[in-house]
């Protein structure tokens, strides 16, 4: 038995045409005009259709502790999202090894939707760190490690710290993430407002200035390159920071850029919002001035940053109001993983800023490639798995919370109305949404093993 | 009848994976897993090779007075060095119509053995030039036009011309072409390194720097943008120049860099040869430095540089000659148009400095969407011509002129070994080289009516 | 007799300290501590008011035909306004020779208050005026031309006119001003917006886009530089334009950057004011962005921007009236001769973007060095003239029209307050104004017989 | 009595004119036209020699524990080589507060002959050491203090505390000295080159890479950016620190680079000579290449690079042979303060690189007016000590260590023949050099007690 999706408009990183889609066994098999299908056969007619590969979020901290999304309500709004996996960040655990801690995530994913794999987040660096470093690449299908540039005393790390992890990443083939702002300046500028009487919301922006993120950037990004390793720049949130890794790449230097859909679209204002709503929209780092949304844009354009993540990380904001004395005690993220898809689709392409095969870059193929996936995951090609959206360009939907499926209690795009709508979306062959309907069955979601960046295409292009 | 290419390696401009390719009347009709084949199909089985689109040459000086190399010769060339499709400059005749002289050079070609298309170099502007333009795109099938900002008093147009020009072509969705050298500025170094005696074929290069280079590049850009025209900077040869394409796309402006082979590997002192042997290497804008070199294969790999073209101009050095005592004599322009593929792939993908993504996108990809010839040329891809070159990565092969198909009496990369060896070339389905023989007709080449940049998915982003 | 200033504290472009001016003959001949008057001698005590060496204006258009200060009522106004010494433009006639149109100015500037030299604008290239060049520089004491870029039809020159002009005016050790808008651009932009009726005098500042002037700024340096003649980009009036001049003194190039008051204080939304108010600030470059004037004051703190001219070109607000249907009709320059002392000591160093020391660089010193009147003009120093601004940084005053002597009916400035009164101007020791009036004589100017550039220490450091 | 210097030609960072110089207890009282001398005054007439300010090095380790010169050889070297000030670093010492510690630097510099003071090393961060730094400031006359990003265990700081000591040192009014290198990068390539073998000195320049100190240099500007202190970045040795340096001035930063003579003429070359003589190169930021130091000439001419220190630290080779078996072990710094003076009027005057007003502006007003010295020191002018250097620029030398006044064993420009010779110094109107004669006596030199950088001029603009 086959799925052939019949008369759909295809499109991918590079190419836009018209072809059907055969699938069997969750993978693609063929892509042909006018394909012959048998009575067993199931077809999906999509009449034109936008026939994209599956959305990709490498950028995802489901089940963190303090938050209500775990594995089995976030992937399903990942779905519902047109996404079809994920890499989700573990947590370190002072009482476990890294590769303890790794099995105990994998072991929390087990109920999800969609397919899934991680970065181990590292926080310290001894001899037992670095010696699991290599099993992590070489056994657990685990090719990226993440490293805080920020919270001092949780997950930041030293720059002695940074380059060994760094350097044996490195001689493992992997490549690393990196959230790159100065954490000893800013957790300095946060005690500092909060003495002055300065709690609002704003100041969690003001604490955090562009000028420090791009600072943290340039350093990851030069000590990757005496270390010899690959960098990826976690959410950078402006201008400033983007420049440094313009110039990196002028330098030669292997660096990738991601930035959040929030960014793209929301900007420091609404932190200025009054009765404490300003509290909805504390991330790190923090939004920006409208003129950094443009510079994004443009980098997305050019090449310069690579992805989208939506650093999903859902909150109540009821329980954001015990910040209200102190902005410092806010929670720190934002819900962005069911919107990912629709709002870079509606203010990328449907109002012009990027193309189509820019879009499906940034959401699905450069995700893919960068971090091992691919080709199994982010293209419609011969021998990818069959994840698979099925978008419909001409219809538009409004966001919000009330019909969201992720559990936060707000909405960061409320009343938002946006171009496109997802009209099926196909998990390894499987059809798991249909006309915002789940259809999925928790715990079909798979483990990615993913393969080493050294041994990736992508080593030598940046852009491709 | 089907002719199945079975067991390949797909690579495209996003892709690389394999399946079987199947082709229908000229075109690809299906990629998939294990095709069959019926008796009467054509079955090529390539055994794990690459099945690269063909490569695509949209910077030719075919039959040029003064060269010697006719479209059967050159388009004979072109295809045993792996292109499918070439784009070739007309010439102006000040005795001719702008769409008559179009209708000439499609005449000239008739003979070709690949698909051809045209630029029309425009070197005057008045009502009657400004009228035509139009028709050029909407009825020719001519969609961008070439000027030059250099060579007064032959193809140089003015700042003024150049706006007319390029508002023009950007009004009817066209995409212009720009030669960028101050041509005032040198000329007068050339008149006075001759005055001084300074008549060795280096004063090419010197006279002619990459100063003036990146000046008129900033300037075609500026024009472009004021004239809201997208424009595509031919034969980019310095670090200067990328700079300013770079700066420009920071800003968000629509502008392409191509380069040619010869800037990617050889340098200024090809020029510096005695017995008059440099006059061999006299090309404009010159040979530059070797760390240009550097810089241009760095903006390839960062997206900043879109497209290789030849600048094939077929030259008999024996002509040469006649510039012994004078630089300024010595007919300008290259032999490279058989060369591109092999050079670009050996000093790009085999040694390390761009992806085999990256190569397909430079030689094929970017050119026909930026020149509106995709998606029938520059992918695989169901509905595709069936322009395809298979290619064996491990073979490798010297170059020379003795066993060279182009017309001219040296090969300015005489000797070089290069990795990989074309083994077959199709057009539109049908093989016209098999293991360095050549099996196509002349005249069975077609003219390729070509899209508006407007019209294209590239009008959004620079770098898809 | 001398004159002798006493407990004045003294300000150049690098010290500041308390000491007595002794003056003789018109020159100073000494500077110290508690210098001895005897009975005839003229003592001036000015308890601790700042001692400036005069202002120097080297962009004046004074007795320009249309505009109303001729030498007489121009070298008044800039005499109250603290100004010394100003180089004012001839305009070229076509039925004069160069040497012929300056004498004629050099005529009509006789009945000057302050010192006074020139710059002759050439606007043609032949070789009678190439074999005048010399002359002007080596008998004449005129060392600088001014080449224009726009005004296509009068004073535009082409790139070839350019690079010939400056090369001779190079070799000749001269500097070359350059206005720099691409006028072919321009044109056409201005003619666009009449043809679609788009009058206003806004529409002045839509068709001169900074991004045309960045242009022209590239242009003429690259030529500068292959002319090998040291280039002074006039009237620099956004951060696109000095951003070019920043690259190419990163290069190496000599280059140097004036700006003018205006495009420090005032913007676009000027040229927006109803009832054709927006036509008294009708300038090319036109009025800018708010961003602008930050860049360009930080340009100035930096070293990048070397002088403030001011571009003075008195026209009368009634003439404008002719301009109401169609801005190209609109009478074009601003008169700020009168105010650009106060006017950049105010927002300068009272508002505390620059020290005292660069605001008498960009006002005396920077000029004086530049176009060779150093150091008998731009410093107090032994030897230098007696040319002397006594300011008193206590008191302020109000800008007004009413209050000018400019010849203008109206004052772009109108109603702000400024800090600073200046109290006396001396020159050549001769006191010239005291406490708002007037004292000179007409004619007493004297014309500056101005040394070359080459000539000056000027020629290897952009920022002494 | 008075002391005259009569005929001189007098040069400051903005002038040059010839005059007579009146001191009087040390002072200059007077600067005039043919001074007239009563019988019992001292007249020196130098015959149009240059009349320079005394040089300034702000830059240097006297007394350090290992090295040979203390403050009374040191001084004397200094002296002899044209400086009449030095600013010395102290040492830190965990015995001692840093007042105590400062205390007795003072008492060590008692001999000096010639005027000194101190910025304070810190090397940690609490409430005694913040405590401290006011008294610094506003009791002791030390109004800068040094913070190391390199040198980990010694004296290297976080960046936690290099920001809380750079906003205490700012709220104070001081300037923050930096050396920026990543320490902790830079320790771990050393220690993996001596694990790979890699031992000889060369070791020593490529374990300490530009792009660790550039990444250093822009975290400082950027840590003090939100500390809102002014910082000065010692010993600039690279194109791409620089860099950073002019895109922070670009942004309104205040900040300042300092280079050094040897980064200014020697490269890494010298690293690589055999039989160990590579030992006798060994600073840090190590020597760099060629291109290096023609981009640090263009950053002195362009005003980027503010001053030039000598970074002596005087080591002897002998003591060097330690290192033989492993560079780290190399004691680190190099010899300059006897050449400082010779060796940037040579190669930048003589050679034509820098103007002779640029020349005294990095090595006596920029250090004197950045470091709170000026108006005392830095200038020739009424009010400022008689701190001069009377320079022949016709005459030459040859520099060698056979001649020289420091201590060392060895010359790092040995044998370098360079136009110019000092030929009287004299130090708050006393001689202390003539004719290559040391005539000053030990214990003459006074402690500078240092105004704020916040109460000086230099708050406002870099480049003055």
């Amino acid at each position: 038995m086959k799925t052939i999706i019949k008369n759909g408009t295809i499109v991918t990183s590079s190419d836009t045409y018209k072809a059907d889609v055969i699938i069997e066994e969750g993978a693609i098999t063929g892509i042909v005009k006018n394909a012959t299908a048998s009575s067993e056969d199931k077809v999906i007619d999509v009449n034109e259709q936008y026939v994209f590969p599956g959305g990709i979020d490498v950028h995802a901290h489901l089940a963190n502790s303090g938050t209500v999304d775990d594995f089995e309500s976030g992937t399903k709004a990942a779905a519902i999202g047109g996404l079809t996996s994920i890499i989700n960040f573990t947590m370190p655990n002072e009482d476990q090894s890294i590769l303890d801690n790794l099995r105990e995530w994998k072991s929390k994913a087990k109920p999800s939707y969609i397919d899934y794999g991680f970065h181990s987040i590292i926080n310290q660096c001894n001899d037992s760190v670095l010696d699991q470093i290599p099993s992590l690449a070489n056994e657990e299908g685990v090719t990226s490690i993440k490293l805080f540039m920020a919270y001092r005393g949780e997950n930041m790390v030293s720059d002695l710290e940074m380059y060994r992890l760094m350097k044996k990443a490195g001689e493992n083939g992997m490549i690393v993430n990196v959230h790159a702002e100065n954490g000893d300046v800013v957790d300095e500028l946060r005690m500092e407002a909060i003495a002055q009487g300065n709690t609002d919301p704003i100041y969690h922006a003001y604490t955090r200035p562009a000028t420090q993120e791009a600072e943290a950037t340039n350093r990851a990004i030069r000590i990757g390159e005496v270390a010899n390793t690959p960098v990826y720049i976690v959410h950078v949130s402006c201008s400033d920071s983007l420049e440094q890794i313009i110039e990196a790449k002028k330098r030669g230097i292997t660096v990738y850029g991601e930035t959040c859909p929030h960014y793209l679209v929301l900007d420091e204002t609404y932190l200025e919002q009054t009765d404490f709503e300003g509290a909805k929209y504390v991330c790190s780092p923090p939004l920006r001035k409208k003129e950094d949304q443009d510079s994004l844009w443009k980098g997305i354009a050019t090449g310069n940053i690579s992805t989208i993540g939506s650093d999903h990380s859902s909150l109540l904001f009821d329980d954001g109001k015990k910040g209200k004395e102190d902005f410092t005690l806010i929670p720190n993220g934002l819900p962005s993983i069911e919107d990912i898809f629709h709002i870079t689709y509606h203010f990328g392409v449907h109002e012009g800023r990027i193309s189509l095969q820019k879009f499906v870059d940034v959401v699905s193929t450069g995700p893919a490639k960068i971090f091992g996936m691919y080709p199994n995951k982010g293209t419609i090609a011969v021998g990818a798995d069959a994840d698979i959206v099925i978008f419909d360009p001409k219809q538009s939907r409004v966001i919000s919370q009330k019909t969201q499926y992720q559990s936060t209690d707000y909405n960061i795009y409320e009343g938002m109305e946006v171009k496109g709508a997802i009209i099926r979306v196909l998990s390894r062959g499987e059809e798991i949404v249909r006309d915002n309907t789940f259809l999925g069955e928790p715990g079909r979601g798979k483990f990615i093993y993913r393969r080493k960046f050294s041994e990736s295409s992508m080593n030598y292009s940046e852009s491709d």
